[in-house]
């Protein structure tokens, strides 16, 4: 950030009174220009025993398989985000279960929410973000190919969970090097 | 949003090629400038059966009881937020129990988390942005005063639960009118 997105003033980084934070701030008109960390959600969608990954068509981890998972917006809800980004993804819409997985990521500024979830009529198809989906069964996954950590992490539990078909909330860091 | 805060040129809205919603974006450097929801976390501190509130010193809701919570920032997580939430507010240190509720509120565009805590020592203080804590206990609670309909949700269930002592995760959604 170099200049208010208010008054187009080129800002200042300072703590403001009452803080103790380093924030951006405005000396033209005054306006501290906050930073917040943002969600990302996603689903595992389940359609009778095998579970649909997505292979991502755009970077980051371009070619890699995926959970359909994205940034949550603006006057949506956590679970509609999921939903939303399992049809845009994946073509597929799902009934979602339980918040299964909650991802602190610190050093990107993002919390990963995944859902569990079943494909409602066991139609999917290949969303405009996707190469290719498809219904992998539990020996069929590409370990090697997963996009992402926190997917990865997410596919590993629920394949031990569902073993027991007991499926608790996990909250967990992925902590590597932070900014300082 | 008026300027791009990377070069100032006026921002324009439109929909970006392979998007399918209205985004601030620069005509002059290109930049979209994403707008997302933002994450509140909190605990509920408990020692010997009550409940640590605080009233609140700031706008909104001046005047009227608070759980503990804030604005998690850059950098931290979920869990993070939470602790230091509740040591600013009410210089309470605690030992973090699970991920007891989660609200989606769209339009206002926040996502809340509140924690299950035990307060460490029993001691409390005033943080800056309240007036006076206390330790309630369940008759005591002034639930004509609470703050926040998110906070109110969250004791409730907490005393619901907390007589046969199990404390699901539970999510929700706050809606009222959204922005259209
Ligand atoms: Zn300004
Ligand atoms: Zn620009």
């Amino acid at each position: 950030m170099k200049f208010c997105s208010l008054c187009a003033t080129p800002v200042v980084q300072k703590i403001p009174e009452g803080d103790s934070r380093l924030r951006y701030v405005c000396p033209g008109c005054g306006e501290i220009h906050y930073q917040n960390p943002n969600i990302v959600a996603g689903t595992i969608p389940v359609y009778e025993n095998k579970i649909l990954l997505c292979k991502r068509a755009i970077e980051p981890r371009k070619g890699f398989w995926t959970l359909p998972a994205g940034f949550m917006e603006n006057q949506e809800t956590t679970t509609e985000a999921a939903v939303r980004e399992t049809w845009e993804e994946a073509l597929a819409r799902v009934k979602l279960g339980t918040l299964y997985t909650l991802f602190n990521i610190p050093q990107i500024d993002q919390v990963h929410l995944f859902f569990l979830a079943t494909i409602k009529d066991g139609q999917y198809g290949v969303g405009e973000e996707s190469l290719e989906t498809r219904l992998f069964s539990e020996s069929e996954i590409p370990w090697d190919e997963i996009s992402f950590p926190t997917v990865k992490k997410t596919l590993q539990y629920f394949i031990e969970d569902r073993s027991n078909q007991e499926f608790p909330l996990r909250v967990e860091d992925i902590v590597r090097d932070r900014k300082t």
